[in-house]
């Protein structure tokens, strides 16, 4: 960062006039709804910092976009400075902060040292010396660059850094930096975890679209600059007359952020809307009612961006049933779309869901490429290819997909999942921007000179206009947007490295803690930390060395269900079975899928000596006693990583509560519960893990924990009335595969006669929380009642498994030898209101 | 057999008349109601070989017995030698067939040479030389032993054997041949695989019990003397006042019979019919209920057998409730019975089926013996321990049972299951006798000098008076009372086997086969050859080495279901992992169960050298690549096995074929049907099975057959429309662990186009028979519908499963290369319509 030399130059004032602005913050608990664009009060040491900030800010221009940029400046300077900022068209005699695109702001600062050139959606932020003193000026490459300069501006000032010699100049990496939802137009959310949508209920746009405005200011805040707002798995109503004006409001409401409306399509919708009986892309109706269909479009929605499509795709329909390519299908609509400067993106998760999961030649891995390979040079200029980062769908570790490196003649983007699917939904806490710095920064290789996969997407390797980033969000009405707070780092690290990839994990971690939280040292250490542990944690406890997730591939992709992956179509196979596990898919005996990158990074996976560790099991398959680097066995691994997880999650608990009277009461005790449940689940994981490949394997925990839990009485062994006894499915999602059911109504007993010594101890209850119905547990110790709760939590199952076994510790409780606990349940049916253990270790 | 001297003696007739007769034969379709005593029209041949039988039946004496005896005898004599014959008190000139108790009968020919003694139940036939010619002598050693002596000699005259010179006396082994059922009150069957209950309907006794008067017949036929009529888990309401009369009514019916009734009781009626608050054995209010009971029955059925009681097992409650042990619970109403003569069955099957799984030195098998061999001598001696003839529970392989061996000074009794709950539930053909004759020709070496079972349960060894067999049978109201006509061997085998252990297989499947349909020797042959292979040939596709039938123990006991014995309480425990199989039950790091045994047998068993590879997975568990005394490994003896089984299943079919024309097209065609059933249900089997241990093992079959199914075409990847494609479970039941559904209504359509060789094919179409609705499915080659069928079968699971997997084969169709198959499946929900294959075979 260079620093702006003061010199003297004219300014040429209009006119003075105090302007009104409608946005007031005023002081409110913490819900996290405002996440990191709180523009906390600065504390008196901070603001003196501040003390010679202008107080006016004059906008060069008007337009929605630069009214937004305005407003938000007054807005954050009010808020954060506590004291009156006020917007001002003026030539008056105080210091301002200018904001303008560049051209008007090089006109009024005529001989400034100001850039003659910003790129597209970049800024320039300066200060300059004048004869009013110092003033802070806000300079746009377009519109949509003074909006990004002046949250720039704000980012700076809420992360308490000095903006008394500003000289920045950013722009972004890539033109496309957008969102995907999945939300349906019924209200639901494909992969939701946090509330219904937002945009969507009962078939129609909501009426009220306070929170649409406001997430597009979130947005904004961090560059993005599309919204598409449905789900891929489209409902083909969103390109009928009669919805169209619901888009436009939309569209509407979004636009003063910088930000254009996109929706998906479905691709047989000449068929299901189009009163045709066809949907080949190469029939001439068709092609008309695609047109017809854009042009009414964009008749309501002038700025309108693009287009989602999944075809051919899990069941969706796609140019196959025609016989056509990926690229008729989507030239047809590109076509469509290019008079009105309109894309398409083209989603490259075709993969053939029906796979026969014998065939050892069989690979979904190789799918992407395989599909879309010898299609490079036959889309059209504004078709963009969008690629999921790995080659699978967003596993805990993949590596990096090869098509990145395999089209050099097709506009690419990456999709990268914000929504946490396959890492703990939201319930638990996984900071995604390192995994993603893993794929953005691999280097493919494509060429002579290093050629990492954010220079593949954005288009500088192989010279494409067309290039970004795609974040698949689930954000909901819960008032925190994403359920934890935590998670709010994803929806933010997302933006920040789609803006520029080279940013580290930790700088993104840093500024979001400072702007949600404060920058008090130990809270950002601590929740920096935590964040920065935390997909290394999330992948101890689930899917170890690369093998998948290891959760439940079918449906709710929570929990843990090891053998969901195997004997299906799928394809998420990690070949487990008493011998040993991973697939092959090396060239030599293998599927040959590594011959999809190119020969250096080939080379490298495959040979069993060359892969990471941490993709082993992604490339090859190996035997339980495989040694890895470290000296250990892949079972030992297995075992130990397991244990080293739930650690690691208990930990977060530990670290978290330092943070008590440093953060605002309302969020630490919000966050506190989710990291508590997580720090339980990872005990289920770790035991479902730990169990399975115990048992498949027959070889023991060398340290001796799996199978061996002190303290724990299964429920299924205690003295039990009215509960029956039931396997679990899976059976490793339950401590000793058996639950205790409460399925008959009635209050179900389940009594144990303490026989330890007599101490303070924790009673752990592992129950199983369905979403079919609510059940009511309490605890006694003799006749006294230690806690009751009621379970009616949703984790997308009405079973007991992996996905609802949930843990309630009470702690401290005195207990003395002969002393009888009893848990008593009420279910509401189908609610088995059912109990797996539970567990009493002394007193922590 | 010694020929009767001929002789010349008195005979003092005492008046002649002839006396109506009910029965009477009429020629009508062979249905199989008649069983073994279908007394089929001799042949002329054959019919001059009885020329000289005498056609006047004389009984010496009155009694209902009697009375049946010889109205027997003229049943029996009329239909074979279809001729007249008469019953008659006579002193005429003719020769006679003369019935009676021995002193009558030595009474009546005084100085012949007649036994002096004949033991209860026992009989004589002879063939004594008079004045009138030849006469035919039945003298029983009781009225019983008269009816069984007219039985023998129709049996005798059945199977074509020459009765002109007999002099044979038989005695039966034990004074216990019993049969239990596991009918409920309201007309259910527990384990009833041939329609409802011919007992019991709605709460109460069937109005017409012609049934079970018929069935008396052939259980007497076979020397049956008692009949416990309802389940073992108890309805407490049989003890009521308003329930006896309804008991006498069954007494009265089987009385004639020579068949005692008895009853199942549940312990805890004190409490539940008897308006007390306990059921303590050892409370005196408790045992006056017990001996008001007993008295309220006896005054009603004064013949009364006794009780049937299963306490303290598989949740009965039993004496455990109170601290008492099970000779507290047995002897309370042993000794309310005593002074009526009436017996107490106390069920051996005590266990705890909430065992943890985890714990290595659990074991189910370890039960009887840890529960009964401390109470030994503890018992009234009108307590019989009802012991099953192995450790686990009528498995296809057990050991027998160490508690035979173990009790001294307590009664004993067998519990064979006649039922083929994992046997094939009577659509597989499985002889059992052999499989008893293992148990009973075993030698326990309890003491010096040879003690085998059959020697220990007819109180032989240990010098009990009270002792003998139990057959657990669940005839329903199928007309042929077990549902597959071949299953009627096995209750014919367990009357004879009660009646003389010493018989072979051989012998009673010969004799039974000559009665059941006729003595050509083709019919013979084959039909013997059959059922004498049936049960080897279940075990080899089946559960292997003792390993346990492998089927869902869970629920219905039926397909297969190798995963369903781990991991719970129930302790079927077969311990298969990815590494080995089998139960380590010995001394040294086992369960201890082999300690058991005497030293003698403990010590084979012990040692893995010396016991036999049948047994082997009960004793030890061993790595896949043990090798047994064949040489092969343990897992290619899986392999194999599995094929052969199939094979032989298959075979029953072939040649059951041959026997077209030689026995009754009736029976033919029913039998063919389940033998076709049975062949393609070992396909399942054999696929299952083999599967899952390829799998779990990754050891791949030398002979290339696991996993490789020419000419199969999975259902999911076929053209598929409306279908959805869904996971089976468990896995291992469906071809490639998947099925189409057609689970959304209308019809749903399969399709596959040939192209193969033009050709004639069977199409064999492999689907899912669920009982919870019924499905139709048609077929057709091109416009050419080959065959439709309704799948409405019930095998007792709703699901898609080893239980339903049913096929169907559409034999000699043309096919051409290019050619459409087409399935089409109409479901009524919620049957699922489920198909899982089809595969296309050369014509055989």
């Amino acid at each position: 960062m260079r620093t702006s030399r003061p010199g003297g130059f004219a300014t040429s004032w209009l006119l003075v006039a105090l302007l009104s602005v409608s946005h007031v913050t005023t002081a409110s608990a913490e819900t996290g709804y405002d996440a990191w664009l709180r523009y906390a009060p600065l504390d008196p040491a901070a603001r003196d910092r501040y003390a010679s900030l202008p107080r006016q800010i004059v906008l060069l221009g008007e337009s929605p976009v630069l009214r937004t940029a305005r407003d938000e400046v007054v807005r954050g300077l009010t808020s954060m400075l506590g004291a009156p900022v006020t917007a001002a068209v003026t030539r008056g005699r105080d210091p301002v902060v200018l904001l303008g695109v560049l051209p008007r702001v090089r006109d009024v600062l005529k001989d400034a040292a100001i850039p003659t050139q910003i790129g597209a959606d970049g800024f320039w932020l300066g200060t300059l010396a004048t004869r009013q003193g110092a003033i802070v000026v806000v300079a746009g490459g377009s519109e949509r660059g003074v909006l990004y300069g002046a949250f720039a501006l704000l980012r700076r000032i809420g992360a308490h850094e000095d903006v008394t010699r500003l000289n920045v100049r950013e722009e972004p990496s890539a033109p496309i930096r957008w969102i995907n939802h999945w939300d349906n137009l019924d209200g639901t959310i494909e992969r939701g975890y946090a509330g219904r949508s937002i945009f969507f209920e009962g078939g129609r746009v909501v009426d009220d679209l306070t929170r649409v405005r406001d997430y597009a200011r979130l947005l904004a805040s961090i560059g993005i600059n599309a919204l598409t707002i449905n789900n891929v798995n489209a409902n083909p109503q969103v390109l009928t007359d009669a919805f169209v004006p619901q888009l436009a409001r939309v569209a509407d409401i979004i636009r003063p952020w910088g930000i254009a409306l996109s929706i998906s399509i479905d691709f047989s919708s000449p068929r299901r809307i189009g009163g045709l009986d066809i949907f080949d892309p190469l029939d001439s109706r068709v092609a008309a009612f695609w047109q017809d269909r854009v042009d009414a479009i964009y008749r309501a929605v002038p700025d309108f961006a693009g287009f989602v499509l999944k075809a051919d795709s899990e069941g969706r329909l796609g140019p196959s049933a025609y016989g056509r390519t990926h690229a008729d299908a989507a030239n047809v609509i590109a076509r469509a779309l290019a008079p009105h400067r309109g894309v398409i993106f083209y989603r490259g998760f075709v993969y053939d869901h029906l796979m026969d999961w014998r065939n050892p030649k069989n690979d979904r891995a190789r799918a992407a490429s395989d599909n879309f390979r010898p299609l490079d040079g036959l889309f059209e200029p504004n078709v963009v290819l969008q690629i999921k980062h790995g080659p699978i769908d967003f596993q805990v570790r993949e590596p990096a997909s090869p098509l990145f490196g395999a089209l050099q003649k097709t506009n690419q983007a990456i999709e990268l999942q914000i929504t946490q699917e396959y890492l703990g939904q939201q319930r638990h806490v996984c900071f995604i921007a390192p995994m993603w710095k893993e794929v953005l920064d691999f280097d493919m290789q494509a060429r002579d000179g290093g050629t990492p996969v954010k220079q593949l997407v954005t288009g500088r390797v192989f010279v494409r206009s067309l290039g970004g980033f795609v974040g698949v969000s689930n954000v909901g009405r819960e008032t925190n947007w994403l359920g934890h707070d935590l998670a709010m780092a994803n929806l933010y690290a997302f933006g920040r490295l789609a803006w520029n990839p080279d940013t580290t994990s930790r700088q993104i971690a840093e500024e979001w803690t400072k702007l949600t939280f404060n920058d008090r040292p130990q809270v950002v250490e601590t929740i920096v930390g935590i964040l920065l542990d935390s997909w290394p944690a999330y992948e101890r406890y689930t899917g170890p060395l690369g093998a998948g997730t290891l959760t439940d591939i079918i449906g709710v992709h929570y929990g843990p269900g090891i053998e969901s992956s195997e004997r299906n179509g799928w394809g998420q196979w990690h070949r487990a079975n008493g011998t040993g596990i991973g697939m092959d898919r090396t060239t030599a005996t293998g599927t040959g899928f590594v011959a999809q990158y190119s020969t250096p990074v080939a080379t490298s996976y495959e040979n069993l000596a060359t892969t990471p560790d941490e993709l082993l099991l992604f490339f090859h398959h190996v035997p339980y006693s495989h040694r890895l680097r470290s000296g250990k066995t892949v079972i030992q691994h297995i075992y130990d990583t397991h244990y080293q997880g739930a650690e690691d999650a208990a930990g977060f608990v530990t670290r978290w509560r330092t943070l008590a009277g440093s953060i605002d009461a309302e969020r630490h005790a919000s966050v506190l519960a989710r990291l508590e449940y997580q720090a339980s689940h990872a005990i289920v994981w770790r035991d479902a893990i730990t169990a399975w490949f115990r048992w498949v394997s027959g070889i023991p925990d060398t340290a001796g924990r799996v199978g061996n839990y002190p303290g724990r009485i299964e429920a299924e062994s205690m003295s039990l009335d009215r509960f029956s006894n039931g396997a679990v499915i899976p059976w490793e999602t339950a401590s000793a595969g058996l639950a205790a059911l409460c399925s008959a109504g009635g209050t179900c007993t389940a009594r144990h006669r303490y026989q330890g010594a007599a101490g303070t101890y924790d009673i752990a209850v592992q129950y199983f929380d369905e979403s079919d119905g609510t059940a009511t547990f309490t605890i006694a110790v003799g006749d006294r009642q230690i806690d009751r709760w009621v379970a009616d939590a949703q984790f997308g199952s009405g079973a007991p498994n992996g996905h609802t076994s949930t843990r309630r510790t009470i702690r401290a409780v005195r207990l003395s030898p002969g002393d009888e606990i009893r848990i008593e349940v009420n279910a509401t049916a189908p609610d088995s209101g059912a109990l797996d253990y539970i567990e009493i270790t002394p007193a922590r």
